[in-house]
C-alpha cells in the first residue's frame, strides 16, 4: 500500500478515474501512512478520516455511476490550520482558537472539494501564520522528514512535511513571505506562490491585500500545477481575481526552452546565503543551460524593497491581529505582538509610501523581464535549522536584525507581486534538501511552471523520498 | 458646418470612415467651434491646432490608400488638463506647473492616438483635481453652457462643457470622488466612471490605488462606448488591468430589459438632494419601467461609506502632494491643503480600518446584487450653481461639513468600486440638466452602458444643444 502513497498525484488521479484503484483504497493507504509517520513528525493535527471515507465512497460511487467527480477525484488532500473549514477545528496555531470551528470552508477549500479531492485533516502552522518556523503552543513543533531534529521551515511547514512522508499527495498552503517556498524548499517538495488574484482569497479581512496567497504544494511541479487547476479562477468574491480559468493550469507543462534567457541572481542584491545552499545552487544550475536556457548572473534593481514588505506586513499584522494583541496579549506569541506593535507605529504616510515604493519596484521589474524571461535564485538562505530554535539569528556570519531577515530571499518575491515556485534543486552533503526559485514576469504563472517542470526532469531530485519513509 | 460638430461621435466616425466627409474639414468644424464658444466658456485652455491638421491629414491620406487609421479616425478630442501629454503643456490647473511640458503621453492618450483620434487641446479642470468646480488661478473658471452664470462642475468641467458646445465629439477625464459624472450631469452629456482596472492607469504613483480612473465622455452613451473601446483593455504597466479586451465596448448597446430589476434609491442613504433635482429624475424614472424594468426602491446598506472614501482620499491627496504642499505651501489652494494635511494625520491603522470597511462594503454590494441588475440614483445632490461659488455650503436646507460634502452622492459609488454612468435625464425648470446615476454590478461595465442607452431612447435629452450653440 505504501507505494501508492508515493505515486504522483496526477498518476494516482489518473489511476483512480480509470478505476484501477479504489478512492477508498488510496484513502486507508494514505491513512495508514499518516499513522505510520505523522506520530514522528506532527504535520497533520488534525484529522477527519471518517468525513474522508464518506468522501472516498461518494467518489467511487461517483464513478461507478460513469459520473465525472471533478480532476482532483479520490486524491487525499490537507489543508493548511490558518485556512477555515467547515465543521472542522481551525486553530491558526492560536491558543486562543484551540476549539474553534468555522461554519464555513474557505474559497479554497470550496474549490478543492468541488474538485473531488478528500480532505483528510488539517496540517500544522506556527501561531497565525508568523515566523516561518512550525511550532505553536497548541500542536508543539513540526519535524524535517528528512532530519527529524530539524525545522521543515513554515508556515506552511505541516504540509510540506506532510508530503514528503507520503502523507498526502496534494495539500494547500499560503504564503505571505515565503510561506508556500520556504517549506517547500526544506523539505523537498515544490510550493507555487502564484501572481496576486491567481488564486481568489475569500474570506479576507482585505480583499485587495496583495501579499497573502493561498496556493498549491505537492511533491512534483505537474501536480502542483494540477492542483493549482482546481484553485485558480475568477470568483466574485476576490474583487482582484484574475479573469483567466484555472483550467489552463491543466494543460501540459512540456516547452522547448532553447534560448530562454535566464538572469541567475545568487543573493538577491547582497542577502547572506549559507555555503551549503549555495554549493547546491551551484551544481545545479547547469541544469537549466542542458535544457538550453541562456542563463546569465543578474539581479534585478531591488532598492526598498525590504520597507515595503515590512510596512506592509506589519500593516497587515495591525489590521488582521491588533484586536487580540490588545484583548488577550497574554495568549498571543511574542514575534506576533512585535510585528503588531511595529504596525500601530506606522502613519498613513508609510504606508502610502510603501505603495508609492511597490509602484516603482513593479515597473522595474516589468522592465528586467523584456531582458529576461525568468529570475532564479535561492528559495532560503539556510539550510533547515534546530527544530528548537526560533529563527536563525546569523546567516553565513551575518546577524539578523529580526525574525523576518533570515527569509528576505522568499519576501523580496512577495514585495514584487511575481509568480514564484519553489522546485527541489539537491541536497547538502547533511542530506538536507535545498529549492531553487524560480520567478517570472506578472501573470505568466504558467511559464514558471513549466520551467519548474522542466529543470525537476533535468536534475532528479523532485520525489526524492525521505530514508524514514522506507519499508 | 456647425452641424458636423453635433453628429454622433459614432456618425462622424462612420463619414469620415466612408470618406463622406474629410478628418480635415471635420477638423476646421470644430476649430471654428471652439473659436465661436470657447471665449464665453473657457472650457479648452491649451490649443493644439496645428499638430492637429498634420494629425487629420495623415487619417485623411490613410483611408485613401485603404489603410485602416483606427476607430476613432478623424474624430477630434481634447484631453483633461490632469493628463500628461507628451509635448503639450499640461497644467493641472496649478500655478507651479504652469509651463510643464510632459515628454510623454499618459497611456490613455497613447491610445486614443494609435485609435485615430485627433488632439485638439487640454481641457480645464481644478487645481490638482479637487473640488468638483473647475477653476484654478491659470485660466480661471469654466462656465456651464446652459447658464454661463454657473458652475459646469468638475473635475472633468472643461471636458464636459467642451462637448456641450460641440467643440469636440469625445473627451477623456477621471474621476476620483465624481469628476466624470457630476459635470456630466450639469453639463447634459455622458461621463462613465468603469470599474477599477477597465482603463489601465499609467503613469501613476501608486499602481494599485482603486479610486482614480480615467474613462470616456462624450454627448451619448453610445459614443461613450465608442471612445471606451479604445480606451479599456489590459496593459502591463497596469497591474490591476482587467484581462478583457476594450473592443467588447464597441458592440452593440441594445438589449432587451424587460424584467431587469432595478433598485431606485433616491438619496443614497439619507443625502440631502434639492427638489429640482428630486422632481426632475421622478419624471424620467417611469422610462425604466416604459422599457421594461421593474423598479423598486431600495438602497444598499452603505455603512462606512463616507469614512472610507474620504480616508483613501486624503491618505491618496497626501501621498500624491504632500510634498508640494511642504516646498510651495503659498501656492497651492487651500482645499489641497486641508486635504493633504487631513492625510498626514491619519495613522496606519485608519487606512487599514478603511480597507477593511471598504472589504465589507464590497461583499454588501455583490450581494445586493444578487437581488437587482442595477442601481439607479441621483448623480449629484444639486443643480449647478453660481460659477463665483467654490462649493455649496447648505444642499435642501442641510449644511455641508467640508468642500466635499455635496459630492457624495458621486463618492459613495466610488468607494464601492462598482462601474457608474451619468446620463441626461431631463432639466430643471430654470433649464439646467440633471444626469440619472446608473450602477450596474463588479465588472458589468457594459451592462451598465447598455441600460444607459436604452434609457437616454426612452428619455430623449440626449444631445439637447444649449441655446448659445445656435446659429
Amino acid at each position: 500500500m505504501t507505494q501508492l502513497c508515493f505515486l504522483t498525484a496526477t498518476e494516482l488521479a489518473r489511476r483512480i478515474r480509470r478505476r484501477d484503484v479504489s478512492a477508498i483504497d488510496v484513502l486507508r493507504a494514505h491513512v495508514e501512512q499518516i499513522e505510520r509517520t505523522n506520530t514522528q513528525i506532527n504535520a497533520i493535527v488534525t484529522t477527519t478520516f471518517e468525513a474522508a471515507q464518506a468522501d472516498a465512497q461518494r467518489v467511487d460511487a461517483q464513478l461507478a455511476r460513469g459520473e465525472d467527480p471533478g480532476p482532483l477525484a479520490g486524491l487525499p488532500v490537507a489543508h493548511k490550520d490558518l485556512t477555515i473549514t467547515k465543521g472542522v477545528r481551525t486553530t491558526f496555531g492560536s491558543p486562543i482558537f484551540k476549539d474553534f470551528v468555522p461554519d464555513r470552508d474557505a474559497l479554497i477549500v470550496e474549490r478543492l472539494k468541488a474538485a473531488g479531492a478528500v480532505t483528510v485533516g488539517k496540517t500544522n502552522t506556527p501561531e497565525f501564520g508568523a515566523g516561518s518556523q512550525t511550532f505553536n503552543p497548541v500542536f508543539g513543533a513540526t519535524r524535517n522528514p528528512w532530519d527529524p531534529t530539524r525545522t521543515t521551515g513554515g508556515s506552511s511547514g505541516g504540509a510540506a512535511a506532510a508530503l514528503a512522508c507520503g502523507m498526502v499527495p496534494i495539500a494547500d498552503g499560503t504564503d505571505l513571505g515565503g510561506s508556500l517556498r520556504n517549506p517547500a524548499s526544506f523539505c523537498n517538495v515544490v510550493g507555487f506562490r502564484s501572481t496576486p488574484g491567481r488564486v481568489p482569497m475569500w474570506p479576507s479581512l482585505n480583499a485587495w491585500f496583495p501579499l497573502g496567497i493561498a496556493g498549491p504544494m505537492a511533491r512534483t511541479v505537474e501536480d502542483a500545477a494540477l492542483m493549482l487547476s482546481a484553485m485558480a479562477g475568477p470568483d466574485p468574491r476576490s474583487p482582484i481575481s484574475v479573469h483567466q480559468p484555472g483550467a489552463m493550469f491543466a494543460a501540459p507543462l512540456g516547452r522547448d526552452f532553447r534560448g530562454a534567457r535566464v538572469a541567475w541572481s545568487p543573493d538577491l542584491g547582497g542577502l547572506p546565503v549559507e555555503r551549503p545552499v549555495r554549493d547546491v545552487l551551484a551544481q545545479a544550475l547547469p541544469a537549466l543551460a542542458d535544457i538550453g536556457c541562456v542563463v546569465e548572473e543578474a539581479t534585478p534593481d531591488l532598492a526598498a524593497v525590504d520597507e515595503i514588505f515590512e510596512v506592509l506586513r506589519a500593516w497587515h499584522f495591525e489590521m488582521a491581529h491588533g484586536e487580540l494583541v490588545r484583548s488577550k496579549r497574554d495568549q498571543v506569541k511574542q514575534t506576533v505582538i512585535w510585528n503588531v506593535e511595529a504596525g500601530a507605529k506606522l502613519t498613513g504616510a508609510d504606508v502610502g509610501r510603501a505603495e508609492r515604493l511597490r509602484t516603482e519596484l513593479f515597473h522595474r521589474l516589468r522592465e528586467f523581464f523584456t531582458r529576461f524571461d525568468f529570475l532564479v535564485c535561492p528559495v532560503v538562505q539556510v539550510q533547515p535549522f534546530d527544530v528548537d530554535k526560533e529563527y536563525p539569528m546569523e546567516v553565513d556570519g551575518h546577524a539578523m536584525g529580526s525574525y523576518l531577515e533570515w527569509m528576505r530571499s522568499c519576501s523580496r518575491i512577495s514585495a514584487t507581486s511575481l509568480p514564484a515556485l519553489s522546485v527541489p534543486a539537491g541536497f547538502t552533503p547533511d542530506g538536507l534538501p535545498v529549492g531553487l526559485q524560480i520567478v517570472g514576469p506578472y501573470l505568466d504563472d504558467f511559464a514558471v511552471l513549466q520551467l519548474g517542470h522542466a529543470f525537476e526532469q533535468a536534475t532528479g531530485f523532485t520525489g526524492k523520498r525521505p530514508p524514514l519513509t522506507a519499508g
